[in-house]
């Protein structure tokens, strides 16, 4: 399972109020908490609609860098703020996303076959979030074809089937894991990733929906996720699905997370 | 999810010594405790082996009623023990348990019977724990033909699967969930229950392994389970697993388990 670190956001008040003041205390400690949890990747977003997004985005950049090793999953709908980014990583970054949406096939896809960067690739087109799980394995078919067709190996695809809110109605979470679960019967070499905390958007303790779907998103096929690692039990809760899926062999990966301390106090 | 709560059990050190030093307050407390954090039930079981023990699970059953109104599961191989406790009883008992085993089908099933009690069903047999999917199923085939031939509805049976620890083979939690999955296919009126933390026997941290395993088995079609409500954090999971996979219209079953205080403080 792979972490993909969300909380480096700039559409969040304090990291955007942070990267406008380029208070780098507070991303460094953002950075340094999420890889201390397990994080593989960190996310980075500036924030989008500024006109500064591209050294936003590059300033974030160079701070991240300086604080942890973790390669970064540059995170805007701007070719060219991701033109510039690229540029500034140390290490090979993933592109955070494509979509079925012109405007990104366009101009970011080129970016992604150019640099052979592992990618995120959105159900979703022009007309939105499709509702049914066939209408986001259409967007899915004619995405591959596409990224395929730009030389770009389904390995280096992580895809996400866009988690909608249980809020929002009562089937989002079973849409979510049945979509997952065709996506990885039909790609089997394409990774599954999503937002991890969207299922809990306007519930109320919102950690307890997010443990509990992250179980049955694994279940269902799903092998990263963008996520807050450091979210109480959420790291653990995750190693122990994998075990008892009989997917950790002998508990390994298990147990060896446990002695190196990285679970919370019992 | 119906919750039979698990720790009233002589097996264990400190409530076998309560139970031979009539320190009823030990009692009260794990009856207490269980109901606040959910328990439907609550397990009685006196401890095995002791000549005395149809005098001390009465003492249980008359100790845990003086202190909660939940209805009891008692917890005992043997009929004579059974027997006396049924008539200390308030409320209608759940028995626990019937198997394959010609004993207890000789002498528990009529009890069953007689009462009309729900009972739980083991799937085990004089030749012990089948270690494949299919002779579990077998083994329920049978008991369930006996059963139904003694006029005990099928709705009144909560079949428990055998959960082995993962400590002991990485597929012990992937037997458990299939068992669980084909049981509810076959026989939908029946429920599905199982000692939730032998899953995790022999590991460290053991709640978050309990935690994975009871969300999987949740989709997997449990709808019981003999376990410790108060353990941090797993009443809530439940409540969460049930929403996420859609079986909680409008979250509200969540929402009211919120609001009513009994989750953990966050």
């Amino acid at each position: 399972m792979m972490i993909i670190g969300e909380k480096i956001n700039g559409t969040r008040k304090q990291v955007g109020a942070a990267i406008r003041d380029r208070d780098a205390a507070l991303i460094e400690r953002l950075a340094q908490e999420q890889v201390e949890a397990g994080a593989d990747y960190l996310d980075v977003n500036a924030g989008t609609g500024s006109e500064r997004e591209a050294d936003d985005l590059v300033w974030l950049v160079q701070t991240v860098q300086q604080t942890v090793q973790v390669p970064l999953c540059l995170d805007s709908p701007n070719a060219a703020t991701l033109k510039v980014a690229i540029e500034a990583v140390d290490q090979q970054p993933m592109i955070n996303s494509i979509s079925g949406e012109p405007d990104r096939l366009e101009h970011v896809l080129p970016l992604v076959a150019e640099h052979q960067c592992p990618v995120i690739v959105l159900a979703l087109d022009d007309k939105g979030i499709p509702k049914t799980v066939d209408d986001r394995l259409d967007i899915i078919r004619r995405l591959i074809n596409t990224t395929r067709e730009s030389g770009i190996a389904d390995h280096k695809l992580y895809i996400d089937p866009l988690i909608m809110a249980i809020s929002t109605g009562d089937d989002a979470g079973l849409i979510a894991c049945e979509t997952m679960r065709r996506l990885h019967e039909r790609y089997p070499e394409a990774h599954l990733t999503g937002g991890l905390s969207n299922i809990s958007y306007g519930a109320p303790a919102r950690k307890y929906i997010n443990q509990a779907f992250l179980v049955l998103a694994i279940e269902a096929g799903m092998d990263s996720a963008i996520m807050d690692p450091s979210s109480p039990g959420i790291a653990p809760l995750l190693h122990a699905a994998e075990a008892v899926l009989g997917r950790d062999r002998f508990c390994s990966k298990y147990n060896r997370a446990y002695r190196a301390g990285k679970f919370d106090p019992l």
